[in-house]
């Protein structure tokens, strides 16, 4: 068996994690890569620390570049992180010197897939970055190849399971966001600077990679619209349930439209209404294949470094091909297409004062706008004077309910600025 | 842009899908594929057939063997169906000629996939069989490439759709199987002879080829345990959901043990409880990458057209390899381990006579075999003189319910055979 060399820049949790299979699994892995997969060299900071098991033999640099310089190896997995900086100028470089890149990088490959790509056909090797999106879902991979047939009209998800924990865990045990956020970082599963996560920053990473990949098109990472869930109430949470909702932060990509990380109460019929805890999933609506979802764990080191193992199979068995499915030049340029209005049902929450009158009014600005109301709950009268008037529309447009809101926000009843949320249903992904 | 020249043989309704699908989207597959793909040669029975395309300058054949003979045709996809006869004889003689092959034929794959894969290998081309395992979800391709990196433990789903619907419908409208069998099979989700369905025989050929790619073992047809859903009674359907369980058809395959098929209550929280009506699941559960599940629809002419034409991108762009992910000299023998005893808790129920005493009588039985009752369901009592006596039990071997079972059918109180039905849950598959 040829030997297939390989060298791994970052040994922090997923980069240790690659290691200690390929080391452990040796035998196993081999066979199945049809040559000798060998860790020849890594790139970490420390050499020292007890990562569970040995460096033998192994080339040990602080500075990845020294990767690139080592004529052997055949393949570099990246696995340091960051949008641009020293991840990005070793996978050029790698590309450049004919190595294949293996990544799980998905800030630089939301923002620099595409030129990646190229340069890797440039150089008649490749990148892959299946453990990019969601680890334990193999999602570049289906979009990429098994629905290869399909013309893909929408790709929707849970993509960040930190957001998914947080609001799992309000519905449960009706906490507020602060004290939730809180008890995720002492337990690990956030981060110290949350932002990236709860801001959808990260799920907008792995959108923007599944889009470029669903519709064949060179999506832009800045013509993506995303929100967060930093903002959200348990008052609307408990709402949604009452309402026969979940609220899920969604990541929701169409054909021709924009691209959009948002919160969104899904029907608790659909199976992405019972993704709960650190989940992800991924679903997917095309032509002739009608539409699947995969749920499965998103992030953590099994998961990802499993990713990260099937790319580096793979290529070393030469089934590694075009990233995105097709030569980067073969992608359409993005097409944003105004016309293409949809429609969607909203859940809009109100807080106002307790007199008679006021729900009056705002049923005369809805009906102004044509908006006509599925559902409504108004609460019971509170000792501060403020009720919430909960209410579900029939299907509008965006510009249109977001005008309506804001004409509602005007009247002297409203107390506080309203709370809209889409509603997506199955039907909506269509 | 080179030529891909394709035959087709067989145009019942996933060849007439397939066929329109590459005629009317020519561009998109061919450059999806980086090769002009082309119908030269078709077979089917009746040429002037309205299909809803037209077959142009394309050879039509009434023996699809002619097809082998076409020196010009690059792969052969066979959408005839049977174990054996005329569509193993296609495919054995499109290897032998040095013609790719790409299959949606489960029974002859599970009972001769091994052989026709090494067949492949021997005269450098290869068959694949996508569309052999629900369609519309690349099952496939991400045990075999997407989780290539792992040693799966356990593959379970939800494999016929026909069942689904069946026990789904059941419980949703409170009927009984012969009443669901005849409207389905009315609405076309059952053919007129349900057996190969409702006796587990299609959900068992699916089960067996996601166990050889799972666990890279020679899995024998002949070594799975099967059985289906011709025996379900609308009482059980009614208590499995009482006791917070559904009542599904379920394969099960663990490394090393005897794949089966059979009926099992999954508790309602699972994903796999949730998967109703035609649908079917995969869900695998491995290290490094824990678990995951993937729902789509199983059957038809759009997802399976899909899972087809993914095959034929792979095999036109030199992406498809291995069947089974490697060389089938390197799957180990199948291994059935009997120590490995695997425990699982039980549902039973006993149709007895209405009389005192008989509760203690059974109560005996269940202590002297050490199985302990998680819960128990009494009905009040009928105009008969029977009653229902139901209940779960903790975790016990297989081997010890059923003698148990059987010491309980001899007691004279026991009005009619006890039915015995597992209980799986998430932690049952690992």
């Amino acid at each position: 068996m040829s030997v297939f060399r390989i060298g791994i820049a970052g040994l922090g949790v997923v980069g240790a994690e690659t290691a200690r299979q390929i080391l452990t699994k040796q035998d196993r892995l081999s066979k199945r890569a049809g040559k000798n997969l060998k860790i020849i060299a890594v790139s970490a900071r420390d050499r020292l620390k007890d990562r569970g098991f040995k460096l033998e033999e192994v080339f040990f640099y602080k500075d990845p570049l020294k990767l690139v310089e080592h004529d052997e190896i055949d393949v570099i997995i990246e696995l340091i992180g960051g949008e641009s900086g020293i991840a990005f100028d070793l996978c050029r470089k790698a590309l450049q010197a004919g190595k294949h890149v293996v990544t799980a990088n998905k800030a630089m490959i939301a923002h620099h897939g595409l030129s990646l790509s190229k340069l890797a056909e440039e150089n008649d090797v490749t990148i892959q970055f299946e453990a990019a999106v969601a680890g334990g879902i193999p999602a570049v991979k289906i979009l990429r190849e098994g629905l290869a047939g399909n013309k893909i009209d929408t790709v929707a998800g849970i993509l960040n399971g930190t957001c998914n924990y947080i609001l799992s865990k309000m519905t449960s045990s009706q906490s507020t966001f602060q004290d939730v956020l809180e008890e995720a970082q002492q337990k690990g599963f956030a981060e110290a600077d949350p932002s990236f996560d709860i801001d959808g920053v990260d799920a907008a990473h792995k959108l923007a990679i599944l889009s470029s990949i669903a519709f064949k098109q060179k999506i832009k990472f800045s013509s993506l619209s995303i929100s967060g869930i930093r903002h959200v109430s348990a008052i609307d949470v408990m709402y949604a349930g009452k309402l026969g909702f979940s609220l899920k932060l969604l990541g929701i990509a169409r054909r021709d439209s924009t691209a959009e990380i948002t919160m969104a109460l899904i029907p608790s019929e659909e199976q992405l209404a019972s993704v709960n805890g650190a989940l992800n999933a991924v679903s997917y609506r095309g032509n002739p294949v009608e539409s699947s979802i995969c749920i499965g764990p998103g992030a953590g080191a099994g998961p990802t470094s499993s990713a990260v193992l099937a790319d580096l199979i793979d290529v070393a068995t030469g089934l590694a091909n075009f990233a995105y499915g097709s030569p980067v030049e073969t992608l359409s340029e993005q097409k944003l297409d105004e016309n293409k209005l949809s429609q969607q049902c909203y859940y809009l929450r109100i807080a106002v004062t307790d007199r008679p009158g006021v729900l009056s009014e705002i049923s005369a600005i809805l009906r102004d706008y044509e908006l006509s109301v599925a559902s409504m709950i108004q609460n019971s009268h509170s000792n501060d004077g403020s009720v919430f008037l909960v209410l579900t529309t029939h299907k509008c447009t965006k510009k249109i309910i977001e005008t309506a809101v804001s004409k509602i926000s005007l009247s002297e009843h409203v107390l506080d600025s309203p709370m809209l949320i889409p509603i997506y249903d199955s039907g909506s992904f269509g």
